[in-house]
């Protein structure tokens, strides 16, 4: 039995029609790059014939090169009434330049009637029509058959005669659609089951995840023998979403006898979950199968102190075969357990009696209630762990500072910070303009500090996040941020909470200065000490 | 056959144990009211043996009435070599006064010999006394079998051997507990069915969702025998959460002969999650299945046209049976049906030829380029419809606000607003002082139209949200502002975008001061017209 499955993915096509994903051309081009080094089969790059800049993804694409997947152009089958070759939609699905197509038809004898409003013999012969001129014009066509499932539990004879129309025609695949999403997985397996046996073209499906079962129905079909899979990256699309395959591809690949890509890849899947998140500049969601910040993330204080005894008992896979990592938060639940393995991977040292770690838990859980939050900001961590163990000495203080933000009447908008800082018993008074306060605040931090700490100039700020605590009252409320900075490639989190944003950033930002020095001197040190 | 399933909760335990999810025990106690109202049989409320506050919250569930639910005390079997009336943990879950306790035991040999270092049989004797112990204390016992389905691939034997300890020493429930969350419906499906075979026992299923697979394996265990399911609102939990009963609800009662919950509390299910995920703090996903604020929201031009049509096209379920509703999105996907349909919902008019409508979403393409988005912002979509169809009025003009933050070193922190702006040609100048920058200009703001337009005090700012744009430029990016603003129960978002945090946040509440005052001036001329 062969087990190799075709991948299909559909992130630009079907994923864009998800709420709050929107990728340009150029974005679309750098994702189907990733995709390609992945291993993924087949990539649906767009509709040429719906907007503008599908068309321009197909005109990057058939300039650069991809190893090993092919570029897909998704499509309808020709309008009633015309002929193939003058159906605009098709005409444009063969000038994408791809060397596959998809094309959807209709399923539903319902649909066929009351939506195409055309005989059910007729719907028949478009499929066949439009999949025949697009083999005749050396395509491989993929035909997703659009409500297949709902379409066969309501006249399971019709909907086969559109798949078997596909099929005579000379489609290469035939997609069975669950348009909806609500078909469940025992339902999949029937109908999947009933189409092999009547049907010789490779099937394949395509699933949504209205009921939260996009992968299952997905798992289901391949084990009754679709051999083709569409999906999409952290299962971006319509409504719900489509199959994930950041996680139907570790299920097949990892846990069963199928495969999808390269086994050498899989290590990538995190970094490919992420970078597609990134593009999209959607929030990577945390809690994601496989790939997500917590997946192998350890909270309550029993399965820490198991996980440190054996990795089995609680990860059903090694972290690092999907490329993501184990981590251990500290919060309000942990036990002494947490705080000693973070102490630990941070390289502070804690009494022995267990004193400090019983101290810490405490002071988090006083925190925590004020809305800070550690898991995200380790350097803010470490620095607290160092104030209260004595170990630390400030590398600055605060004066005070002013911010000024002016708009007039011309709708233009100016930001000012004057800050007055003690560094080594000196008093630095600086000012600094931004974009905004917070940038304004950045650049006259730095100018305080740069006499004296030169390297502040390789480190950055990689990312500043904002949270409305109690949302509930509106702009009186209060906000925690966090920030992540980054120098060379190693980076760290810092927080502050306050009522007012500004503060909120003050505290997040010298957290994040003052870590990078502490880590600087230690450097330092080590290096005077060899 | 009985088709009634018994559904357990425990987003106040397993549910906290997920990253980022924190409930006081007032928070508990309100979550569980809810969930009792919504016709939940179980409300697993905390450990009392591992912290105080799980404790605290016993103590407020003893006083407190419970209608249909009962509240179950969670811990563990008691420790190798102490007696159970000698066991700290089991005298604390007697004492947690709760009509049914759950406690976990070890079903994997490896962990037995390994972990708790005992023998294969001394593990069952501390099942058995431990069930014992709590039956002649008079409470409802679920044994919950931790890592069973691991244990029973790995010696099946000695697995159902722990499980037909604890039903011979009376467990009321036996929960197999996927406690990794790495097994595989069909897995799940072939050990149910054999444990259903052996065990006269109820059985039951704890899945946890890191193969994103939590929902399919409860349906499957459910559909091959287990009449008990534990899960959590939203699928909160360890990890990747657990069995999310959000989505195994619904998939069981209204696609399926299963019942779970009054039929008429069904509606409620969207209203459920979305306190829930207020309550813990957390933004809810957007593409939550059936809850989602996207699980009915169409965005692809041809979906709309179909749904305007025929919402089955589209649409596993009414929306409305869960409680949710139906959404259109307008986005540059949007086909000119999109802006249409949105048009016709908001009472907008636009030109019968289209031409508004082709203008509206060139300028929404635009925009969104920028970075705005509409799909929250309704408000500020409205504004932008009207302006575009010259059918607008500035109800005032700014002429120039200044916002001072100061922090002293005794790092107490100061916020003032100045504004200089223009109301029915008058120009009024006012100054307030607010928590933060964005408070201190909505203090500014009304006092400077409340003389013209009293009826704003009858709207509020009801949720503020920040989100940066191109996050890799640290604190120099574009911030997006989404501002939620309510009056008597109506609300309307609307939206900024800008360098300056400060401009963005201008943006969105002028947008809401302007939409609130618009609406109000066309509610009143139509009582005149009457």
């Amino acid at each position: 039995m062969d087990t190799s499955i075709q991948i299909f993915d559909t992130t630009l096509r079907d994923g864009t029609q998800g709420e709050k994903v929107a990728f340009s051309a150029e974005d679309k081009l750098r994702i189907a790059q990733q995709l390609d080094a992945f291993g993924i089969d087949y990539i649906e790059g767009g509709w040429p014939g719906s907007n503008p800049r599908d068309m321009e993804f197909f005109e990057l694409a058939s300039e650069a090169t991809f190893n090993h997947a092919k570029i897909v152009a998704f499509g309808s089958t020709c309008r009633a009434g015309s002929a193939p070759e003058d159906d605009r939609n098709l005409n444009l699905l063969v000038e994408a330049d791809t060397p596959a197509v998809a094309i959807f038809g209709k399923s539903w004898l319902l649909h066929v009637e009351k939506a195409l409003q055309i005989s059910a013999e007729e719907n028949l012969g478009i499929i066949r029509d439009s999949i025949r001129f697009l083999k005749e014009h050396g395509k491989e066509v993929i035909y997703d058959a659009e409500h297949f499932f709902d379409g066969y539990k309501a006249n399971p004879e019709y909907t086969l005669a559109t798949i078997e129309a596909a099929a005579s025609a000379g489609a290469d695949t035939i997609a069975l659609c669950d348009t909806n999403g609500g078909t469940l997985p025992h339902e999949v397996a029937e109908i999947v089951m009933d189409v092999q046996e009547k049907i010789d073209t490779p099937i394949g499906i395509h699933a949504h995840n209205d009921c939260e079962l996009g992968v299952a129905n997905a798992i289901v079909a391949v084990q009754n023998g679709c051999v083709h899979v569409q999906g999409t990256v952290n299962g971006y699309g319509e409504r719900c979403g489509n199959t994930n395959l950041c996680s139907l591809i570790p299920n097949l690949q990892l846990k069963q006898d199928f495969r999808c890509i390269p086994d050498e890849n899989m290590e990538q899947l995190t970094a490919l979950s992420r970078f597609v998140s990134e593009v999209a500049n959607l929030n990577p969601d945390i809690r994601q199968p496989y790939v997500g910040r917590s997946a192998f993330a350890h909270k309550g204080g029993i399965h820490v102190s198991a996980v440190m005894k054996n990795e089995e008992t609680y990860e059903h896979i090694r972290p690092h075969a999907v490329g993501n990592q184990r981590r251990v938060l500290v919060s309000d639940l942990s036990g002494k357990s947490n705080i000693n393995y973070k102490a630990e991977q941070l390289g502070l040292e804690l009494d022995q009696y267990g004193e400090h770690a019983k101290e810490i838990v405490q002071k988090l859980k006083q925190l925590e209630n004020k809305g800070y939050q550690f898991e995200a900001a380790e350097g803010s961590f470490e620095l607290l762990v160092k104030k209260m163990t004595g170990d630390w000495e400030e590398f600055f203080t605060l004066e005070g500072f002013r911010i000024i933000v002016e708009k007039n009447v011309s709708g233009s908008c100016r930001t000012e910070a004057s800050l007055r800082l003690k560094v080594n018993d000196q008093l630095e008074h600086c000012a600094a303009e931004g974009n905004g306060p917070v940038h304004a605040l950045d650049k006259a931090l730095r100018k305080a500090l740069h006499k004296f700490y030169p390297e502040i100039n390789d480190m950055h700020l990689n990312d500043y996040k904002v949270r409305v605590l109690n949302e509930k009252d509106g702009t009186g409320a209060d906000v925690r941020v966090l920030i992540d900075s980054a120098e060379h490639g190693k980076s760290w989190g810092t927080v502050g909470v306050s009522h007012n944003i500004i503060d909120a950033s003050w505290q997040a930002l010298t957290d994040s200065f003052s870590y990078y020095l502490a880590r600087q001197q230690k450097e330092v040190h080590q290096k005077e000490a060899i």
